[in-house]
């Protein structure tokens, strides 16, 4: 019985343990730096067409506010396009957005908006998403 | 008996799940910039100030020295103030001290020494902690 | 038996969670900046010194290619000398080597391609290991 115990309990715990190991990927942008904007933009569209199943989410929060600012973001029409998919989101953290005095109008297209980017980002690694800080010097 | 062991395993699983939930942030800073240290220390700040029952730690290495030094620190006064807060610490790395050929003396107060900044992350992370980087390039 | 089996499952999780507990940690590179290179090598030597018996991964994508170049490295040699050890490895991203263009013969010696970067990091992620992103500013 105790055998047929440790069995089963492996066994609950390696279900939950695969489940882990689908790809889901979130993305740590803080950068005011546009190259940095387009690298990010670069790597969530090369991973959402090389794993259409598979999602991921894209965090913007601190400096990174003009990323999803429809007129100063040099990647408004890629997010605009992304963001169409299912499987693809962009998030901007509503603390940064009332430090800068953005409105919700100013947002590039399918931007949604949450409480906190950082609450965000570390619940969603949590729930077993993989994180990727963006950030290139 | 075998469903009374499945639902007790995923009992047991889920309760260590939902303690991961618990909003526990461990921070990484190496920069020198002292823009980025501020960034870090308003996140800290926030966040300590919005989950007052939660956990946060700040682990300095690297290239940060200068962020918890008493005379050269921008964030000095925030960093000693934080501290005192049960649910939040700043750590340093010994090695990155010694690097830098630092005294225990020359802290802005309430900052512990840690033998190794990197080692604290990741054992944080193993114990469930969320893991922020702090960069803004 | 109830109680039995909560301790049973208790006890294998814990095993799981100590296996977790070892030190295995993956470093993401994606600067050009050569600071950043000599940092996040410092980084790697010094805790497979301290770490003999772990294992440590660094990944280079992004903009990171020249730190794995031969002829445009500054850390070439540190490079080649720690990929020796067993439980140190250096992994390139296919895809960054496209679009610049390089050869596997260009290589540092050591270095392993690996099909993407990103997929190669969360994968270490979702198997436990413990994440450091390297970046200084």
């Amino acid at each position: 019985m105790k055998k047929a115990c440790i069995l089963l309990a492996i066994i609950c715990t390696s279900v939950l343990w695969s489940q882990e190991k689908e790809v889901k990927i979130v993305f740590d942008v803080t950068s005011a730096d546009e190259a940095t904007h387009q690298s990010a933009i670069r790597h969530i569209k090369l991973m959402s067409e090389a794993y259409p199943d598979s999602e991921f989410e894209m965090v913007m929060y601190s400096k990174a506010m003009n990323m999803v600012l429809a007129d100063k973001s040099t990647v408004a029409a890629d997010i605009e396009e992304l963001a169409e998919n299912a499987n693809v989101s962009f998030k901007i953290c509503a603390g940064t957005m009332k430090r800068y005095g953005t409105e919700k109008e100013q947002l590039v297209k399918g931007v949604e908006v949450v409480p906190d980017g950082i609450i965000e980002i570390v619940t969603k690694q949590s729930e077993g998403w993989g994180y990727i800080k963006e950030a290139h010097q």
